[in-house]
């Protein structure tokens, strides 16, 4: 029986490739290991393993291997190919992942995979090719099986038994009108347990979910998630019948999604290759870099007004950091979990006053904790009752800050189209190290003048 | 047609409840609405419009809706239930789903709910709590429909026919023997167009992947991701089939996953509750800002070292956060590659010396080239060339530092039996901040002494 690649696999065939057997190698990547097994493997090599790999795969398999590789994987793997070679690999995918590659290729290549194909496939292909690559239109897939809700069960079963065979993930037939209107599902588990005799319009399902072509893919993935689906129909204008989406598409958007605010709020693309190459790596990593060395001089900006008082009182410059530290902390959970609930769609307009509320009292309480925790701290360590006293204050005013942008900042940022995990962590610890800086530094000046 | 939960409906069922026309309300939470999309509601809700919300829901419906919420408001709505009330709440669930709700609960509660269940289902609901609920065995349902090879299609198709319902998510017929050892699986879809005559033993799949009872659920989800599965058997010892687990389990894995990293980076609860009271926030956050308060103590220390250096170049002062700060950046977009990597299984211990090696070469590339631009704007900003020589350096040595920490530390951590997500960014950025503070304040001894 199949077992799943494990761990010892891949070690093992790293040992092949290390020792140069690569014969081993090559039967494994052959047959030895299932298509998705194979991708996996190499999306965890780096890239001149990559390519020896990808090599080794004979010509009949690359299709399957390729609709299993991240885009940018198929990209570089694809722009490799000649047109014929590129036909041949492709020809036996679903049309919604042929979409996909599709799309992040030059026009020329599209059209010329375009022409390789019968009329109907293109027609298909071209309409997925026509919605956003992020829409429903572009998720979804034409392989559906259709029914008119007059004939019978017994005729249903019958009309199936004509297909070699039936499309995977298809757990529904969709019942259409004569105009491809869209009226209900059968599901083939009611299908099976159904009278052959009566029509399926007795037992089809017409209370069902319907996804609009132009839906959003994170809001699909909502969907399927809240009604545990399978399968569900998409339609245009009018409830026409366009295709389906499937669950293993909207896992992938899920994974996505998840992996975004992750990847995002460090500054990384989402679809950042773990295997990358060092250039195209560092220049990623730069403009970041670059990005937040703005927030730091902005920072050190503020420090600079206050360098009189830092030469008068050397310990601020020592304490300094506790201040800004405290608020970037307390700030940076308050604006994850706001991301987090605008991700799973439960922060509203509505509920937003109820959240501030908390979050400010969550920030107070806090406040007076640690300023009385440290205020002590730096008392004892500087025996000076005033620093403490600066410090607490300034601890105060900096997790309140820190609540505050935390929660305003993801709505704001929202509503004026500015993506908040990408560029809420960098304003939010430019805000939490200014009012630090300046709080701190200020009161100080203010006591020691 | 039953149009999913959107934004307007959740703003409108706001407006109704702020202006107090409750009627309309508790119309749609019992029957406008389906069960999840109730589900949504009452977690998009401060704690007392929930409970407000929850009492709304008619007791027949209270099951349904139950299943779709978290563990948390699962556990805090049985906990007022008396066992009465609870076990009619939950009769219709299905066994998994019941197990994870049950796991949650005092075990006098658990014997309750057992005792009034017929034997099967007991037995059923025993093997489930037996296994650890992060496991396949804790996620798997016993509601497979199992046949023998040696029976014909036509035999199958009847035998199905009895059934009044089948199990939803059933994609699959499981093949097993007569001591019930898993054999093979047979798809509906290739049930449906095979010849009735022939035998089971013929069209059924046996190159398939089956899942030990002991197997993590993180695995579980990877091996439902990357072949595309909708329902796949759990197998126990002499591949005994147990049950299985279907996708819709999985994709609340894979949810719980993606959330972790994220959650856990900012010192979060994965289950952290969006809209959980303040006291309990409070008392969460209180323990991440201490743990982190030891880190920002320890970098005060450093620097306190360098008292009488600061109190001579008060620029230093001004300078030092950046470089604590952008040593801080790049360590945290290495970690957060890393702890990706680890979760998608792509970092093995074949694979970590190529991505030290890479990481090793991005920072020291990014090292140079923003030491030099930083260098510059120090020296024009203070007219001293010391100082750019000085801040340079530390930002090289700061830098290559985050780079190998950030890809050593999860490596070590994960080693350790520590969660990298959780610890990962806390040590991080204690190495980035002493290293930083370090070095450029011991420079700048060295070379203002």
């Amino acid at each position: 029986m199949a077992q799943p690649l494990n761990h010892s696999q891949l070690e093992y065939l790293n040992a092949a490739l290390n020792s140069g057997e690569l014969q081993q190698v090559r039967r494994m990547m052959n047959g030895g290991l299932k298509p998705a097994d194979v991708a996996h493997l190499i999306e965890s090599s780096p890239p001149k393993i990559r390519t020896l790999l990808w090599n080794m795969v004979d010509q009949d398999n690359e299709g399957e291997v390729l609709q299993y590789l991240s885009f940018d994987l198929q990209e570089s793997f694809l722009r490799e190919m000649n047109a014929e070679e590129l036909i041949a690999a492709v020809e036996h995918l679903d049309i919604d992942d042929l979409a996909d590659m599709l799309q992040h290729l030059p026009s020329t290549i599209i059209s010329e995979v375009l022409r390789s194909m019968d009329q109907q496939d293109r027609e298909r292909l071209e309409q997925v090719l026509s919605y956003p690559e992020d829409s429903a239109g572009g998720l979804m897939n034409t392989d559906t099986i259709t029914v008119r809700a007059d004939i019978s069960i017994d005729t249903a079963l019958r009309y199936l038994r004509w297909h070699s065979e039936i499309p995977a993930m298809t757990d529904s037939l969709f019942v259409v009108s004569r105009k491809d209107v869209f009226i209900g599902i059968l599901p083939l588990t009611r299908l099976l347990v159904s009278d052959p005799n009566i029509s399926i319009r007795e037992v089809m399902i017409t209370d069902t979910i319907t996804i609009p072509a132009t839906m959003p893919d994170t809001d699909v993935a909502k969907l399927f998630e809240r009604h545990d689906l399978v399968s569900a129909p998409v339609v245009g204008d009018d409830n026409v019948l366009l295709g389906r989406i499937t669950i293993d598409d909207v896992v992938d958007v899920i994974r996505e999604e998840s992996d975004h605010s992750l990847m995002s709020m460090a500054g990384l693309d989402d679809d950042a290759d773990t295997f990358s190459p060092t250039l195209k790596t560092a220049r990623r990593r730069a403009v970041w870099l670059g990005i937040n060395l703005i927030t730091a001089f902005i920072a050190s900006a503020v420090i600079g007004m206050f360098e009189a008082t830092i030469q008068k009182v050397v310990a601020l410059a020592v304490l300094m950091p506790i201040v800004a530290s405290m608020g970037g902390i307390a700030g940076s959970q308050t604006l994850t979990l706001m991301i987090r609930g605008q991700a799973l769609g439960q922060v509203e307009r509505s509920n937003m006053g109820w959240l501030l509320n908390r979050e400010l009292l969550v920030g107070l309480l806090n406040g007076v904790l640690w300023a009385v925790v440290i205020a002590c701290l730096a008392m004892l360590w500087f025996k000076d009752i005033t620093i403490g006293i600066i410090i607490a204050s300034a601890i105060m005013i900096n997790l309140i800050a820190a609540a505050l942008s935390g929660t305003m900042l993801p709505l704001l940022l929202k509503a004026w189209g500015i993506d908040p995990a990408l560029a809420g962590s960098v304003i939010l610890t430019t805000i939490t190290d200014v009012v630090g800086f300046m709080s701190f530094l200020g009161l100080a000046t203010i006591f020691y003048a």
